[in-house]
């Protein structure tokens, strides 16, 4: 395999960071996961908006390739990979000790790419702890530190499952610990409101503008998890999937097939 | 400068970790900031529990030096320190992508020694965002994911303060960006409660616990930010300092001397 990192191609296993990498001590730093695949990387565009407002929020002047979806194609190719998951990191780079040592660094830029994993309908566990955190950082941007979700994803695995589902502080539906959701009861389709601290994801932000260009209903709002107990089925959106179906919820076998599920599913497919 | 990576003494320069560690790439990781002084790493015993509490939670199963105090006064000396900020951060190694890539990791103990920052009272700036996150791992442990309190310190540097309060998501004040904070009026000591996200800080729980212990109260709970706006005295405690006084608050001069403040430094320099 071969990545990139700071513009240089190479070998993983010579791919190494400073430990002074205040992405490494601190997280300070943000990454993009994103589908590569018919030689598009998808939805760039919506991508590099988080991407930037995120470096633009933290200060960070970080020297981006000029054509990233070209770096992408190139570094899929290098990997014999047709289809690939595509992450690029954007750490601050080295500095001084604690908070304050950002004078003087310089951005670190690693841009990876990885067989595309195979989309199966996971099994979806409600956890307790740890709650989103709806007004910070990660409720806005992809910010390294992921280590609640991680957390997250370790109790759903130790209960059988693949994915977590997260709740807000007051108790609401948020997200999965790596993706958004829909879900549809009888003929509405529900989606967890951004307030709740759901992930600000990329899929499920085009999803919500397709359908408002559609004059489709969504029901945005804060939701207990009760409404998504009582799902007739659940979705699951992000980059590397776009959409699809979760197979159960804490055991609970969900329906794999529903009129709206092909609905959004179809949304999806052609939204930007 | 010379600092202990996962095993090996090495100067700075060359100390690197492969980019695919989890704490670079996801914040999968803790560390633990402690002051060195008189041949002691304070409040080992304090800060031991806190981090291999935290390696439990994540499933970390780091293989620490058993004697690190030793290492931090072995590190300091190679350094040529007296007085030395430790820094220890552990995190789950290289492994896979995405949340799962958990198996097979080796993680990652790092030690570093600084010279301890000069100490000088803190100019304080409230922030409304981003809030700290109660029901997070962050409000336990000090998870490698520091970037909303990095993003906080550039705030109160930008309106000309030294260090970042910040609030919870509800509007109670919980701590400073780098410290957890005490304010005294009239004849009572407040400090804001654990629920409001305050950081776990080892310096407040020594405290804390040593006025247990001599009977003396201290008003924990959930404050407004007006109670601290309208303190006479503003304290900030962390591992590198201890007790500090604020020199000021959004711009108004607190005092430099109160009998409770000299009795809560004392509580603090002989508290275990």
């Amino acid at each position: 395999m071969t990545l990139w990192l700071d513009g240089a191609y190479l070998d993983p296993a010579d791919a190494s960071v400073n430990v002074a990498d205040r992405g490494f001590l601190l997280g300070d730093g943000l990454f993009e996961t994103m589908r590569f695949e018919a030689g598009v990387l998808r939805r760039w565009a919506r991508h590099e908006k988080r991407l930037t407002n995120g470096l633009d929020a933290l200060g960070v002047a970080a020297d981006l390739p000029s054509d990233i979806p070209a770096l992408a194609a190139d570094l899929a190719s290098r990997n014999g990979l047709d289809r690939a998951v595509i992450r690029l990191t954007v750490t601050r780079g080295s500095g001084g000790r604690g908070l304050d040592g950002m004078s003087g660094t310089k951005p670190c830029v690693l841009m990876t790419a990885g067989a595309l994993p195979e989309r199966s309908a996971p099994a979806l566990v409600l956890v307790n702890a740890p709650r989103r955190a709806p007004l910070t950082l990660a409720a806005h941007f992809k910010m390294i530190g992921y280590g609640d979700n991680v957390f997250a994803r370790r109790e759903a695995r130790a209960k059988g499952g693949d994915m977590a589902v997260m709740l807000s502080p007051d108790g609401h539906v948020a997200c999965a610990d790596s993706a958004n959701l829909f879900w549809v009861t009888g003929r509405t389709v529900f989606t967890p409101s951004r307030d709740t601290g759901a992930l600000n994801g990329t899929t499920r932000a085009a999803i919500l503008d397709e359908c408002a260009r559609r004059n489709l209903h969504i029901e945005e709002d804060a939701l207990r998890p009760e409404s998504l107990a009582s799902a007739e089925a659940v979705l699951v959106t992000n980059a590397l999937w776009g959409v699809m179906l979760a197979a159960s919820l804490d055991g609970r076998t969900l329906k794999r097939e529903h009129a709206l599920v092909r609905l959004i599913q179809a949304i999806e497919s052609e939204a930007e």
